[in-house]
């Protein structure tokens, strides 16, 4: 076998510069870990399916629920469970965040539309 | 719904100090995120069925494979796939680690032992 290889999130962070646009850093038991840059606000939408776990490498992340809002700071991390309506947000410039959900998850869920990017890159 | 929660990892952290045993912290699509702390080191072992995901938190990180060993510092993840011998090791005094793997991942494996430990506590 190949032996497995650290992966930096700083480095791979560096590697784009685009928002809400997901790429593909890792994968296990049917999961991918993916990171994200967030700047302002993306759409209302829910996964399904598929429970999906955000943690904040720099910045904070505000989500917004349907009955209030949640601040995301760097170190921490946020359960979206699947089913439950969500908007993430930059809180402030830029967040970095790494994900991680099912393999088949869209990020914009149910909602669709034109910020749908499917054929995630893999760095 | 109740509104899902921030869960700050160095405050958890803060809430253990022994090494080797495994917190839960959060639960999505079968997977558990787990925390622990790691002194000297583990034993070898591997799991069958589960890919191990290792991200850390605080100090580095020696995992141990039959061919080689590779360092894993603060801000790196590492991913043991299922079937692949490994030994965990902190390099240094203490590595605080952020696990992601199936809830029917034991520690020490198929290794089984005195280090196994079962019933998780959940913090």
């Amino acid at each position: 076998m190949t032996t497995p290889q650290p992966v930096n999130l700083e480095q791979k962070f560096g590697l784009f510069a685009e928002a809400w646009s997901p790429k593909v850093v890792g994968e296990l038991n049917g999961q991918q870990v993916k990171l994200a840059k967030f700047r302002d606000e993306f759409i209302w939408h829910a996964h399904e399916h598929e429970d999906e776990l955000f943690l904040v490498v720099r910045g904070t992340m505000r989500m917004s629920f349907r009955d209030r809002e949640v601040l995301v700071r760097e170190g921490e991390f946020l359960i979206v469970p699947r089913g439950v309506e969500h908007c993430p947000a930059a809180e402030g410039e830029e967040t970095w965040v790494l994900l991680l959900e099912p393999a088949s998850t869209v990020n914009t869920g149910t909602a669709g539309g034109e910020r749908t990017v499917t054929d995630l890159e893999r760095l």
